[in-house]
């Protein structure tokens, strides 16, 4: 398939000529980078190769050559927000002292990334589209939230194993909780513009760093 | 606009002849009813006339003849699923005791609802499609969600009345609180199929009501 720029490209291939691909690979991670910008404003299933081929000022059939299909765009996309998110709220989070600490960094990056509407965020709001709806994305999005719960829960049980939470706290029901304070969060803060959704956030998880000492 | 049965119809007119509007009427509902359960899998921004029409048999035109755009279809469907949620979930509740049964009634309507993925839970997750999107379907969104929050607060200020919770207990917070119990059971129930999510969702239900006595 041809690009808009006359480049042969797939976007599976292996590279054969470095400076080919590596132009080519630029052009689909500024694509990528954008279709996210787009896709964490009005979903990721209404993200389409025409609409997004305007915003980077190519050619429909020039991204279709990068993509292929939407199903692909989308999965890109996805891939991109997914470690985006690892790389703004979870690897900074181990990086600090194990326990408590950890898992206040991880909520405070986390409400950071939700609280400016952050792209990375996209593979918590994509769940609603695509929970019944099975392929690619699907599974891409049930790894994503496997990564993400087994992330909250690793960085928990540091804070068992230093003595800050009980021995019999339940890291699972820990992950779940917090996720479900911080979907609250989304929701209050970027639909309803409610003023005290952060601090009612703040509260609700001391409530739930108080039940686990 | 003339629908595919070549009668003559507008989704806002008043009623001129009974049979002929009646019928109108009818066939409206059945396609919005049919709308709300694809939208319910498949999320409410992908939902298109064109897809619609195929599900109920009728040519796109005939359709468009009883919608005029895709926004007012969505629209239609996104106050039904308003209306069904209330019946289902809101209403019942207000016929029990007032206090912490009428909570708890609440919740369990809720999570029935949402263990059964039913297409009146599709105004929960439209949110994360329309937040960012102003408009009718944005607006239909805030003020469905504003009638949500309004609602559990106001039965759970039943359980403050009767001395089932404390005098000072936050009712805003145990609204926003709830309401990301209820999303995380969404996510892990119906993204991760786990089976303990109910359980779990049951818990922290528990810890609510108990940080709330």
């Amino acid at each position: 398939m041809t690009s808009g720029a006359g480049v042969v490209l797939d976007a599976t291939a292996r590279p054969c000529l470095f400076d080919v691909v590596s132009k080519g690979e630029l052009t689909r991670e500024t694509i990528v980078v954008q279709g996210a910008e787009i896709a964490s404003r009005i979903g990721l299933a209404a993200l389409t190769i025409g609409q997004l081929a305007g915003r980077v000022e190519m050619s429909k059939s020039g991204l279709f050559g990068h993509f292929r299909s939407k199903e692909i765009l989308q999965l890109r996309v996805l891939e991109y927000a997914r470690e985006r998110f690892a790389a703004q709220v979870v690897r900074p989070a181990l990086r600090v002292a194990r326990g408590e600490p950890r898992v206040r960094t991880l909520f405070e990056n986390w409400l950071a990334c939700g609280r400016r509407g952050d792209p990375s965020c996209l593979f918590l709001s994509a769940v609603m589209e695509y929970d019944d709806q099975p392929g690619v994305i699907h599974d891409e999005l049930v790894s994503a939230h496997r990564d993400l719960m087994d992330a909250i829960v690793q960085v928990f049980r540091t804070g068992i194993a230093e003595g800050d939470f009980r021995r019999d706290a339940d890291p699972d029901q820990f992950a779940q909780d917090l996720y479900g304070v911080m979907l609250a969060f989304a929701y209050s803060h970027r639909l309803l513009r409610d003023a005290a959704a952060e601090t009612r956030t703040r509260r609700a998880f001391e409530a739930l760093l108080g039940s686990a000492r």
